[in-house]
C-alpha cells in the first residue's frame, strides 16, 4: 500500500512542478536586461505628438513674428540682420521654447551695394549734355516705410560701375533671340542702352546677351502686363491694391552662378583660397540698373522707330516700339541720349547663418534639415520672413514639447536660417561647402521654405520624387485654409494636378532650379529637397510673381492686408511643413517613396524618345540602353517597396529598418555625377541639373544634344551626346544596384 | 489529522509548483519569436572561429591551388584566363566550400598585343640594310615552360606600332633628367633609338620623355646591377638560383593611366560612350620593346661615345658609354643603326571580374572586400597567382565554416577576381565605375593580395592609418613562418620600423599609390584600404623587385624551390589577410582606428613646414590654417577614441554602436574630393593622390609648390598653391567635423 501512494505522490509532484515549469517559461515575459528600453525599442509617428503640433502652431504668433522681422529692413550683413541672427539665437536657446543647441557660422562673403554718396541715377541726356530728364532715384514713400537710410536704393547687385550713353532701345525680356530680331530689324546696337522687361530669362542673362550685341548698358523695368493684370495707376495699386505702384522696382542678384562668388567649392571663411576679381567669371558685363515702370513709361513710350511685335507690348499705356532713340514729336529731341551711371561696390562683408538642432533621441546621426534665408532687399514681409515667422513658430511649439519633455524626436531635426541668399544662396552654399560629407552622409531631407506665402490660393510644392509621399499623406490630414472642409491636398489638387499612370489624378511637384537655397542641396549634395509655399490661384491673375517682390513695398501691412489677411495660409504652410518634419523625424520607416522615381524616369525617357530620338537615329546612337537602365530602376524599386511591405507586417529589427532606411535615403545620391558637367559650378545631378531646352527630360543628353545639333559642331559634340547618354545610364544602373537587396552582388 | 496532511499536501504542492515556475522561466532559455536573436543580439569576434581558420589555413592546399593556377599562362582575356573564371566560380558554388553567392562580370576592354603573324623585333641594321644582328625575340626555354604558342613574346602593352631605325643611344633609366644629361654632353637625339633600363620612373614615362627629346624609338631592359645583386650567367640565374636569366624580359602596360583606355570614368560596358582612339591620351609615343639583358650586353657594350656617369653604370660586364652609334671597333660597324620593329595591336576582348559573396547575418549592408587579380603575363606564378591560390584557400576555410553552419559573419565578406589587371588596373577600375555609389556606401575597407610572397622574409603592408591597429592586432597573434617562435609582428618590426611619437618603436606601413588593384578603392572611393604581402631582406639583396617577375620564368618550380618552399609565407599571407578579414567582418566595434590619422597630418604637416613653409611665405601664403586644421583632427578624432571606450566598457546598443561605425567607416571619404586634381584621372584623395616630389606631405600642395617654383610660372601658379592649400584644409576640417559627436552642429 506504500509504494502506491508513494507513486502516486511522485506523479502528482511531478505534475506540479511540470506545470510550475510551464506556467514560468510562458506566461511570465522575461525582462530585458541590456540596452535601455527607450534607445533601442522600435518608435514610430505618434499621432498624438502631430495632432498637439498642429494645434499649436499658431496663426497669431505668426503674424507677430511677421511684424517684429519685418519692422526694419534686414539686409544681408547689416546692423539689423545681425539683429536678427540674435533674436533667432536667442529664440532658440529660450529655456521653455528653445532647441537643444544654436549657434551662429559666420561667413566673410562678397556682396555688392550701391554707394551711399553716389546714387545710381539714369538720365536723359541732350546734346549739349544737359540733363533734360531724371528717373526716380529711389521708390516713392507712400507709406513712411519706403524712405530712411536703410532703404536700400535699387539697384542691380552685382552689376559694374560705369557711365554709358547712347540712344535707348528697347529690347524686350533681353533673350539672345530678343537681341536677334533687332538686328534683323536693322537696329544697330552698338552703344546702345537697352531698355527691358524682367522675366523670360535670368536677370543676369539681360546684361550678357546684351553686352554681346555692343550694348552699353541696360536697364531694367517690371512691366504692368506682367505684373498688375495690366494695372497701373496709384489708385489700382499698392496701398490700395495688391498690385505693384508706379514707382516700385525689383532689386536683385544679378550674378550668374550661386555661392560666394571668390570661393567656389570651398567655405568663405577667412582662410579660403580667393579668386583675384579679375579672374571672376559670372558677373554682369556692363553696368545695368532697375527701373520701376513710371519711370520705363517715360522713355518707352517716347520711343522712335518700327513697332514691336505683338509679343513685346505691354501695358504702359502706349505702343511700343523698338527705337533707337526718340521720336523727335514726344517729350525728348530725338538726339537725346540716356545716360546710366552706376556707382556699385563690391563689398566682403560677414555673413551668418544661424544653426538650431533638436538631437535625434534614436538616430541623432539622421538629419531632417528645415531652412530659409533671413536677409531681404528691403523689409522683406513677403520675402522671405513670411517664411521666416514661420520657422520661428516651428521651432517654438517643437521646442516648447521638447522642452516640456514631452516629446524627442527618433532622428534629429536641424533648422538653418541662412544669410546674403538674395545675393546668390549665398549662406546655404557656403555651408554645403563647409560640411560637405556630414551633410551628404547623414540628410534624410532638406525642406525649404523661403517665401511662405506668394498669395493664399492654393498650396504650390516642388520637390524630387521620394519626397511626393509623404507631402501627399501630410497635406491629407490638415485642414485647408478658407472656406468648405477639404484638406489642404483637397484644394491642392484642384489648382496643380497631373494624371499619374500609377495614382491617377494627384496634385503635381514641380522640380527643383535655383531660384532658392534648396538649389546646393539637391544639385551639389544630392540629397532629397523640398520647397514649400502658398501661392496664387493663376485664374485669378496672370502677375510672374506677387506684386512687390523684392520693392520697397514688400511690407507687413502688404501682407496683413493684401496677401494673407488673418494668416491662416501661413499657418496652413506651418502645418504642413511642421507634419512632414515629423513624418520624416519619427516615422521607424523613412517616408521617402523611391519607386516614385520611376514615373518620372518613365517620362522623361519618353519625352527623349518623342524629342530626341529621331535625331539620336540619324547619328547611330541607340536609346536601348536608356530603356533597359530605366526598366531595371523599375523593378528594383518596386522589388524593394514589396520588400518593405513585408517588413512593415512584422516586428522589424531597427538594424534591418536602418538598413532599408540608409537605401531609401541615399538614392537621391546616385544620381550626383561631379564630373557629369564639367563646364557648369555645382550641378552634379544627372536628372535635376540646368537645362536649356523646355522638354522635361535628361538635362545632360538634351543640352548636349541641342548643341550638337547647332550647325557648327563637329563630331566631337555628338561624341559628348555619346558620354551624356552613358553618364545617365550609368546613374540609373548604378542607383538600381543600391536598391537590390544589400547583400546581393 | 486529515487537515494536517492536507496542508502538507498543498503546501509540498505549492512549493513543486513554484519551483518549476522558477525553473521554467529561469532555466530554459526562451525562443525569440519574431526577429531572430542572432539579429540584434550583439555579436563579435569569436576568437574560436579565429583560431579555427588560422588553423584551417593550409600552405599544401595553398601549393597545389598555384600549381593548378600556374600549370598554363593565362593572359587577361585568353582562353585560359576564362578556364580560371569557371575554376573560381566552381570553387565558389561548391556546396561544402562555397559561398553564399558568385557571380562573374564580364567587360570590354582596349587590351594591347602583339601580332602573332609579325613578332617584334630589334635588329642591327648594316648600311645597307642588311640585318647584321638581332636581338632575341622570345625568351630562352630553358625550363620547357618558356615555349608554347600562349607564352606571349615580350612586347610594351599598348606601344604603339612601327619601325624606327636610328643610332643607338643609352639614356640610363630614361626619365626627364637623364635625357637632358644626354643634351648637356651635346648629344643630338633626334632620330635615335634610345636604350633605356627598368627602374627610375614608370614604364611609359620613359618613352614619353625619349619623344620630347626627338627620340624614335625605345628599347627598355633590366640590368643585373639592379635585379641579380650583379649576376649574370646561366649557372648562377634561374633554373639554378632566384636570379633572372640573361634571356628574361619583363613585360608590362606601358599606358600611363589605369581603367579600361576608351572609357574613363565610364564602366566598359557594350553600351558605353567609348573615346575614339585618335582622343586617347596616356598611349607612348613612340615604338617601344622590352629586351633581356643578355640582349642589352650586346647592344650597349659596343657603344661608342662618352662613358656613361657613374650612376648610370650596371653590371653588364663592361663599361657603359653613351652612344650614339657603335663603336667601330667593337662588334658592329659605325654606321650600323637599330632597328626596332613593333607590330603591336589594340583590340577590344572581354575580361571578367568574379565576384563571391558571403552575406553578413546581422549587417549585410557593410561590405569587407577582399581582392586579387587573376590574369598574368605568363604562368604568372608569383604574379599574381601566388595571391590567387591564397584567395582560394581563404575562401575555402571560410566557406566551409559557413557551408557547415558553423558561423557566419556580422558583415558581408566579398571576394573578388579582377581581370585585366596587367593591362591597368582594368577590371577593378571597371567594378568601382559600375557600382560607385554602392560600394563608397557601404565597404568598411578593401584588401588586395595581389601577390603574396615576393621572398620569404617579412610581411610587408602598405594601407591608410585606419587599418594599422587591425593589422598590428592580426599579426602579433599569429606565428611567424622560419625558425624560433616570433610572431609575424616581431618578425615584422625587425625588417620595416619607425618611431611613433604615440607608440614608440612599430612596424612601419608604406603609404598607397597606383601599382595595384587598391588604387582605384583609395584613390577614386576613398576606401580605407590595404595591401598585403611576404617580401625580401633588403639587407640580403637589393633586387628592384623578385627577378622573374613579368617574365616566362615566373613559373611553379621557381616559387616552390627558391621564393617559399614549404609555402610557409604563403600561409602566413593567409592567415594574416584572414585575421584581419574576420576582424573586420565579426567586431562588433570597427577595428578601424581614425586617430591613427593624426600621426600621419601631424608629419605631413612639419613636412610641409620644413620643405615648403619658407617658400610659402615669400609670397604670403600662411600654414596657420593648416595648423588648425591638424589639429582639429586630433582633438576630435582623440574625444572619439574616448567615447569609443566609454561605449565599450558598457553594453551599448547595436544602432548606437552602428552609427559610431558609420563615422569610423566614412572618415576615409572626407578625403576625397573630385574637385581637387581636375587635371589627374581619379585621383580625388587630398592625402594620397600621385606626388611629385619626394617629400612625404600634402600631395596637393607640394606639386603645386613645385610647379609654383618653376621659374616660368606666374601668379597663377601661386593662386593655384592657395587653392591646394584651402582644399586640405577644408577637407580636414570637415573630416573633424564628422568625427565629433553626431548631432553636435
Amino acid at each position: 500500500m506504500q509504494w502506491t501512494k508513494v507513486l502516486g505522490l511522485g506523479l502528482g509532484a511531478a505534475a506540479l512542478l511540470g506545470l510550475g515549469i510551464i506556467l514560468g517559461h510562458f506566461a511570465i515575459p522575461k525582462k530585458a536586461n541590456s540596452p535601455a528600453p527607450s534607445i533601442s525599442a522600435p518608435q514610430d509617428l505618434d499621432l498624438e505628438i502631430l495632432e498637439t503640433v498642429m494645434g499649436q502652431l499658431d496663426a497669431h504668433r505668426i503674424r507677430e513674428n511677421l511684424r517684429e522681422l519685418s519692422r526694419e529692413p534686414h539686409l544681408a550683413s547689416s546692423p539689423r540682420d545681425e539683429d536678427l541672427v540674435q533674436l533667432l539665437l536667442q529664440r532658440w536657446k529660450d529655456p521653455e521654447s528653445g532647441l537643444d543647441s544654436a549657434e551662429a557660422f559666420t561667413y566673410e562673403v562678397l556682396l555688392s551695394f550701391p554707394s551711399q554718396e553716389q546714387p545710381n541715377v539714369v538720365d536723359i541726356v541732350g546734346p549739349t549734355g544737359d540733363i533734360i530728364h531724371s528717373c526716380h532715384r529711389t521708390e516713392e514713400n507712400v507709406t513712411g516705410e519706403q524712405g530712411g537710410p536703410d532703404v536700400i536704393q535699387p539697384y542691380a547687385a552685382y552689376a559694374p560701375s560705369g557711365n554709358p550713353q547712347g540712344l535707348l532701345v528697347y529690347a524686350n525680356h533681353g533673350t539672345e533671340d530678343d537681341f536677334k530680331e533687332l538686328q534683323t530689324q536693322g537696329i544697330k546696337l552698338e552703344g546702345t542702352i537697352a531698355l527691358t522687361r524682367y522675366g523670360g530669362v535670368g536677370r543676369g542673362d539681360k546684361a550678357v546677351n546684351a553686352a554681346k550685341h555692343g550694348v552699353a548698358g541696360v536697364l531694367v523695368y517690371t512691366d504692368p502686363a506682367d505684373i498688375n493684370d495690366g494695372l497701373s495707376s496709384p489708385s489700382e495699386t499698392f496701398p490700395n491694391s495688391w498690385y505693384l505702384p508706379p514707382s516700385g522696382v525689383e532689386r536683385g542678384s544679378y550674378y550668374k552662378y550661386f555661392g560666394d562668388p571668390l570661393t567656389p567649392y570651398l567655405p568663405a571663411i577667412p582662410s579660403s583660397f580667393r579668386l583675384d576679381l579679375a579672374n571672376v567669371s559670372g558677373f554682369p558685363p556692363i553696368p545695368t540698373q532697375p527701373i520701376g515702370f513710371q519711370d520705363a513709361r517715360d522713355l518707352l513710350c517716347n520711343l522712335n522707330g518700327t513697332s514691336a511685335p505683338t509679343t513685346w507690348q505691354g501695358a504702359l499705356g502706349c505702343h511700343y516700339r523698338l527705337g533707337p532713340g526718340f521720336r523727335p514729336d514726344g517729350n525728348f529731341s530725338a538726339d537725346s541720349q540716356v545716360n546710366v551711371s552706376v556707382y556699385n561696390r563690391l563689398e566682403l562683408r560677414n555673413s551668418s547663418n544661424v544653426l538650431g538642432i533638436i538631437r535625434g533621441a534614436v538616430e541623432p546621426d539622421r538629419y531632417v534639415l528645415y531652412g530659409n534665408h533671413r536677409d531681404s532687399w528691403v523689409h522683406g514681409a513677403v520675402d522671405p520672413s513670411s517664411g521666416t515667422a514661420v520657422l520661428l513658430e516651428l521651432s517654438r511649439v517643437l521646442g516648447t514639447l521638447l522642452k516640456k519633455g514631452t516629446w524627442r524626436p527618433r532622428r534629429s531635426i536641424v533648422f538653418a536660417s541662412w544669410g546674403a541668399e538674395e545675393f546668390g544662396l549665398i549662406g546655404s552654399t557656403e555651408f554645403t561647402e563647409e560640411f560637405f560629407n556630414k551633410l551628404q552622409e547623414r540628410t534624410v531631407a532638406y525642406i525649404n521654405v523661403d517665401i511662405a506665402v506668394f498669395a493664399n490660393a492654393t498650396l504650390r510644392v516642388q520637390g524630387t520624387p521620394p519626397v511626393q509621399s509623404v507631402v501627399f499623406s501630410a497635406t491629407k490630414e490638415i485642414r485647408s485654409p478658407g472656406p468648405g472642409d477639404l484638406s489642404i491636398y483637397d484644394n491642392w489638387i484642384r489648382y496643380f494636378n497631373r494624371s499619374s499612370p500609377v495614382y491617377g489624378l494627384v496634385p503635381s511637384l514641380g522640380s527643383l532650379g535655383a531660384g532658392s537655397d534648396y538649389a546646393p542641396f539637391i544639385h551639389f549634395l544630392g540629397i532629397s529637397s523640398m520647397d514649400i509655399a502658398y501661392t496664387y490661384d493663376r485664374s485669378k491673375t496672370s502677375a510672374r510673381i506677387y506684386p512687390t517682390y523684392h520693392t520697397a513695398f514688400d511690407t507687413f501691412d502688404y501682407v496683413d492686408k493684401f496677401l494673407d489677411p488673418g494668416f491662416s495660409s501661413h499657418q496652413a504652410v506651418a502645418r504642413t511643413a511642421g507634419s512632414i518634419i515629423l513624418r520624416l523625424s519619427d516615422s521607424f520607416f523613412l517616408p521617402l517613396k523611391v519607386s516614385d522615381y520611376s514615373e518620372t524616369l518613365r517620362s522623361f525617357l519618353q519625352a527623349a524618345q518623342q524629342d530626341l530620338g529621331a535625331l539620336l537615329e540619324q547619328h547611330s546612337i541607340s536609346l536601348g540602353p536608356l530603356v533597359t537602365a530605366v526598366e531595371k530602376f523599375e523593378a528594383e524599386a518596386a522589388a524593394l517597396g514589396q520588400r518593405i511591405s513585408m517588413l512593415q507586417k512584422g516586428s522589424p529589427d531597427p538594424l534591418q529598418v536602418r538598413m532599408l532606411n540608409d537605401q531609401l535615403m541615399l538614392l537621391e545620391r546616385s544620381f550626383l555625377n561631379p564630373r557629369a558637367f564639367p563646364e557648369e559650378r555645382y550641378y552634379s545631378h544627372v536628372l535635376w541639373a540646368a537645362r536649356t531646352g523646355s522638354v522635361a527630360t535628361f538635362p545632360g543628353l538634351s543640352n548636349a544634344c541641342a548643341r550638337a545639333n547647332d550647325t557648327a559642331s563637329g563630331s566631337e559634340a555628338w561624341a559628348e551626346v555619346q558620354r551624356q547618354l552613358s553618364i545617365v545610364v550609368t546613374a540609373l544602373e548604378g542607383a538600381a544596384a543600391t536598391l537590390r537587396p544589400v547583400a546581393d552582388l
